[in-house]
């Protein structure tokens, strides 16, 4: 049923766009009750978050071997669902209701961001065993360095990121936080 | 009568929303007529967005002497009004409307995200003359390394960046800029 629900919902934000969005339609379009659904999902926001994600988030990631190549798995997996027209649609106008909703934001956080987090403390920590990285570096860090400037490609200015972009972002990301771990574990101190 | 138009509209946004504004409030708070707001800005949105800018966008940009002092000094200069109490409850709803109204996108596009642009182009310029970098990168791309991670701190995650974050911001963009740079100009070839 679960799947039903996040379907019909990720067909609707595409036909009708989430502000004309009603938890009603998705019910009659995934043919289960009202009820059904508010027992799984606090809000419609919740709900359409849950189904931009399609299921299963954040996707699961490859080592590759190398923390470049770790980065540009990620980031090309992650474009998949995050340049998605429900997406295009849904997060722009969620990021405004996670600002104005701070036990949605919370939520958010603790699950989503967490989770994603999660992820780039896993691509760190291959990273410093195989000696790529002199030391760790904050996963939060790391996640905004790739992610930050992919997501205000797509959901702040509006433009389309092609393959090149994507291979650009692993590109500076991986330059960036070798240069923060650089800093950070030089037996030099730190650079001005 | 642009000040008294945009100090009100600041004013109104930290106190009661963006989306609890209206232009009747902004006009009885300047003491100006509903008309002089509207020969200045299209919408309520466009209105907002000025005030947020506090009237010069961008900040001017000093010459360090090296990029990453001028991209440090460009991130500081930059978070003050992107993290002001009246841009943090305005940004996220005004994203919510550019991602549904493609004329406002094109205005932000070609107004304040160009010109945000330009500050790039010449940091990026500077830093070629001076041998900072081996020859040019797009500076779209340069700006999304810098102030991506920002954007998506301040209105996505809607997490506090303190300074130690955007001196590690300006260090990584530093480091992602002059990456691509040696990518695209290297004698050698692309890396993998």
């Amino acid at each position: 049923m679960d799947h039903k629900i996040l379907r019909a919902t990720r067909e609707l934000v595409e036909e009708v766009g989430y502000q004309a969005l009603t938890v009603d339609q998705v019910a009659a379009r995934a043919g289960v009750g009202k009820a059904a659904i508010y027992r799984r999902y606090a809000s419609k926001a919740e709900m359409a978050f849950a189904a931009t994600a399609h299921g299963q988030w954040p996707p699961p990631l490859a080592d590759t071997g190398s923390l470049h190549g770790d980065l540009l798995a990620l980031v090309r997996t992650f474009h998949v669902p995050m340049a998605a027209p429900a997406a295009r649609h849904l997060v722009p106008a969620l990021i405004s209701e996670l600002a104005g909703n701070p036990e949605l934001d919370a939520r958010f956080q603790d699950t989503f961001l967490a989770a994603e987090q999660t992820g780039f403390a896993e691509i760190i920590e291959r990273a410093v065993s195989r000696g790529d990285l002199p030391g760790p570096v904050d996963p939060a860090t790391a996640h905004l360095l790739l992610l930050g400037p992919l997501a205000t490609a797509l959901y702040i200015h509006n433009v389309p990121v092609d393959d090149a972009m994507l291979a650009d972002l692993a590109t500076a990301a991986a330059a960036g936080i070798t240069a923060l771990a650089d800093q950070r574990h030089s037996d030099h101190g730190r650079p001005r």
